[in-house]
């Protein structure tokens, strides 16, 4: 069966697209209360489907759950309902599996989710702006308005939790578009880049490979980056966690994001200044984050 | 007919508590990317409702919508809900009238929302904690991690705007609990008290109500705060905005946080240091804004 969209809820099963499972007083809903991931799928002509590295998405799905005051997930009800929607996803291609959670109805006494926490998830064929994002995207930069160290000592601001909170995110590249760029690089208000809305920055400068550091800079532990970063100094490079301005990721020899959704970004252009493009070192990525097929 | 919650969606009609009536796509669920405003509903004993100052609150909806890019909203048609669910609503007594609004579902093509926002409503009676707030709360401060001036100019960090994403605010509570207290006062990373997670902050300092100035800082603008000032220079008090630091406000003479849902908070501690209890004007401050009933 051919279709755009699934939806699951797990220990109730599999829904069409557009079925409506959440209350209007959901705190997922009302206040981002909540968190998420994503993953990529694969999916073979045969009509046999791959979850790109689901443990390592639940791990940070945990860490994000705990964050926001709940438990771990029961992993096995979560793979049952995803398996339940795979046997129905057979269109050969890529997709977006988004895991989410909140912490249920805001008036926990009502309604039948009472006491329970919220957790959906959607499989969705992959959108043509992503893989249309794969060959470079023109960038700006935003001020995300905090220090690189305001998330140290400070759990309450959420540094490193994927929460359902994402509208500055959402804003940010709403006025990227509007200046007629295609994604945001944020900076601290320390005038440091941190990483995109949904991707986190690499860069080769002096021949190493960068990133930011998560430590105080409240940034999401991207896992593709950790899994390029490991393949990278498994074939001898040298990678390291920087603080970075946007000249030194301007004066450096190229710059991509990363995501498990996206994959490898080249940044085309940093603020309107021309940024190399390392196109080997592209090819490499990818094939770091497999992303080759 | 008595009941704990009703549900409104714009349009289509009022249901019960619990209904489902959010998808897992929408983007008010999957990324806090849409707004809300609450106010008071007071039933009397006969069965008849008042929504307390409605156009004010749907004048800041209207705003916070734009500020997620969005249109105003069709104010007769939420009326019309509204009255529907407002037939149904006769326990005397004080309920919440919560409106939300998102920029519809992620993936627009699918399902039955396509191309529209979501626009739905929760009518919930008023929580016992609410009331219990109005005899006064033990707060803590916890830093933001932004500036008094960082919102100046960065309409993408949602300034003002009361979206759906409040999962820091939610944060900023629980940590409060965790730590034996009732309530936030949230600083600035320079320093200055800003608001609390659901509240205004108005003190008395050298004979003058004193509240957070709005430009660069990011709070939302208190219509409850406004109603109190403008109440108060009536009769002949002098009111003030001021960023003012944690010390200023714990060696001023009162201190209170105002909502339109608790109304009048008194501040009874900050960090542990009592705060001075003005009971005259506490009890000002409620015929201010009209919370007297």
């Amino acid at each position: 069966m051919s279709a755009q969209q699934l939806v699951g809820v797990i220990g109730r099963g599999v829904f069409p697209a557009g079925h409506l499972v959440i209350s209007a007083d959901d705190l997922g809903f009302t206040r981002g209360d909540g968190c998420f991931d994503a993953t990529r799928v694969v999916t073979r002509a045969g009509g046999s489907s791959t979850v790109e590295n689901l443990d390592a998405h639940f791990d940070r799905f945990d860490a994000s759950i705990v964050g926001v005051g709940g438990d771990p997930i029961n992993r096995d009800a979560w793979r049952e309902t995803i398996d339940q929607a795979l046997s129905q996803w057979t269109s050969p291609g890529e997709a977006v599996l988004k895991i989410m959670y909140s912490n249920g109805q805001e008036t926990q006494t009502l309604g039948a989710g009472a006491d329970r926490p919220t957790e959906v998830f959607t499989l969705t064929q992959m959108s043509a702006g992503n893989i249309a994002d794969r060959a470079g995207v023109e960038v700006i930069t935003l001020n995300r308005g905090m220090s690189s160290t305001a998330f140290a000592d400070a759990p309450w601001l959420l540094g490193g939790v994927k929460s359902l909170a994402y509208a500055v995110n959402i804003a940010a590249k709403r006025e990227a578009h509007r200046r007629g760029a295609g994604d945001v690089l944020f900076t601290s208000s320390d005038g440091y880049v941190l990483e995109a809305p949904t991707s986190a920055l690499v860069a080769l400068i002096d021949g190493v490979l960068v990133t930011t550091p998560i430590e105080g800079t409240g940034i999401l532990n991207s896992i593709t980056q950790r899994m390029v970063f490991a393949a990278a100094e498994a074939e001898g490079y040298t990678t390291d966690q920087l603080l970075m301005t946007p000249a030194q990721v301007i004066d450096g020899d190229g710059a991509w994001f990363l995501s498990s959704v996206r994959g490898v970004v080249p940044i085309l252009s940093l603020d309107g200044t021309a940024l190399p493009l390392h196109s080997d070192l592209t090819e490499r990525l990818r094939r770091w984050a497999r992303f080759t097929d």
